[in-house]
């Protein structure tokens, strides 16, 4: 027997109202014994970084073949096109925003990129529940993606500043604060960044962090650097809260300097 | 083989506390294979008239069949009846408080309503877990409703105040406020409301609104009044944040002139 | 053919960020068909005392064979050891922190305690997706403790402060507060605890409160002291939020006197 297929689901909806749950019973509609999985609800409303960021995070730990349903959509209602794209490791339906910058690189091969259309009773406003849902749902019972829609050439790309190394600092944005206060950079480890190397001491304005393993190694309430459990740098506080300390916000530019 | 049945659940316990996961292997310990799909469990405490909404903007949407497990219950421990009622699409288990007053005449026939009992070993402040969760758990697994209880001929209802409109202004009761700040009022779209036009400039205090079809059709910061994608009338905030603007409550009543 | 196994996860992960989803990710690697159960994510940032609290509170409502992966995790990345906690009633999948404290008594007879070993691939700080949740997942599947690790002879457990009973007085300490904003003391009801009783007026400080049997007893706004739906001493305002109104934390010692 095919195992029950795998619908992993991030939005923007939070948890107060019901389109999560409207979500869900659309694509159970379609795929009656689907493995519902939440990834995330509260991604900051239209927030399409922080989204693509948590994909990255995600994507390598599912099954192959879990068919994705991401619903961040600034542009709902607007001609931006809902889409569903196939790669070598799994199914996406998404609109096409850019939000799958960060983690097609991930996924292998991609296999084709499908327009799906918008029917004249879709609401102007919850395309999750009146195109995306239905289409995933439709993927987990197994339809191919092409009998969904129409094949296109290309989707949208965000744009993400590079960090800029010296011998003697270090420029990095702020990519995201998580719920513990940590405070994580678009910076992913790499043998490249020799500069950043266990016990030493990084200054942030006329404040110093070590450079540390992880948060067991300074004192409780002590702030360190690190390369976190998605090998992100990572700006932490030692049973704390970073966040509350630094204030750094999504986006900010950060300069260490050794 | 019978699909593994559906219990959705729709509460105010919040997600702090171990409630919800509770009544989760309750009804588990009935109907193993349940798939159980979360509505909300973030409806503001005792606030019945918000799940009403709730129920309202999911039960269309969610197969034939579903068992709703709704526990918003401001009379827990008092003389409330807990009820089980059916109808022709689907089934309900609750406390007889209003709750299904918006939802109900979206499931066709009414074909019964039987009193769950309540059992000396209840406890008096928590009737989702030894009450209400047991009984969707055997509906689940198969269990005829009358099996359950002992049929009782009514329910009780919540009293929604009307919309009034006249050829130059309409006024109408704030419902909710939704997780993006978008107030929505209590004014289903239907052809008689032929003042709602698109373009027209509205008036609320000495602010103007004009109506759209999206979000979109506005400049970013610009107020908008929309259909949604409930057909429900909203006040929104294109890329933003209406309920911080406006500061309008559930149940204020507001007054649109042209 | 063997039921779904259920795979109940208690974290202090929040839902912001895709922490969760990704050791459900990992669940369903190795047991695609499991049975998901959320307790509870939002146990206050490596509160051990409320995360202990809330296994108690769950754990005898789920079905035997349950498997509890439980993240909560101050120590990740220094020596403590990952465990599986074999139990006659179910198995616990965790840190070696003192997290079963208080649900150990509840499940029986203890059969084994296996230690996990700690891959060179895990990282140094998500020890739930790189080692609690395979181990979950490898359980589900029916896979003994034994093969996961090395048998040990012992676990941490937590102290907690007894409550103290004069003829005239309680003392007991503050175990957390619920969504509803009641404070819930470490008092589990006990015919010893005869002093109690119900219509007796306590006082605390300058405030009278009267011990009843549910909220409906008292005006709405007025406090109560009574046995919850666990059968613990809670203080609450009925139809309100009593932590607004008292102040009280986790930890803190109340005396009460008739």
């Amino acid at each position: 027997m095919r195992p029950a297929p795998i619908v992993a689901l991030l939005t923007d909806f939070g948890h107060r109202d019901p389109y999560v749950g409207v979500m869900k019973a659309r694509v159970l509609s379609f795929a009656r014994s689907a493995q519902l999985v939440d990834i995330s609800h509260e991604v900051p409303p239209q927030d399409l970084v922080r989204a693509s960021f948590q994909l990255e995070q995600s994507v390598p730990y599912f099954p192959s073949g879990t068919v994705y349903l991401c619903v961040v959509d600034p542009g709902v209602g607007t001609s931006r096109r809902p889409l569903v794209v196939e790669t070598e490791r799994c199914t996406f339906v998404c609109p096409d925003n850019g939000i799958l910058s960060r983690c097609l690189p991930l996924c292998g091969e991609l296999k084709q990129i499908v327009e799906l259309p918008t029917p004249d009773s879709a609401s102007a406003t919850f395309h999750g529940r009146d195109i995306f849902a239905p289409a995933a749902g439709q993927l987990a019972a197994g339809k191919p993606p092409a009998e969904l829609g129409t094949t296109v050439a290309d989707l949208l790309s965000l744009d993400f500043m590079a960090a800029v190394s010296t011998p003697a600092s270090l420029e990095v944005s702020v990519l995201c604060v998580d719920h513990f206060g940590n405070i994580i950079f678009d910076l992913a480890r790499d043998p490249g960044w020799a500069s950043l190397e266990l016990g030493t001491l990084y200054s942030v304005g006329d404040r110093k962090v070590p450079f540390a393993r992880t948060y067991g190694e300074v004192g409780s309430g002590e702030p360190l650097l690190l390369w976190n459990s998605e090998d992100y740098l990572e700006l932490a506080t030692s049973g704390g809260n970073a966040q509350r300390e630094w204030g750094l916000t999504p986006g900010q530019r950060v300069r260490f300097t050794t």
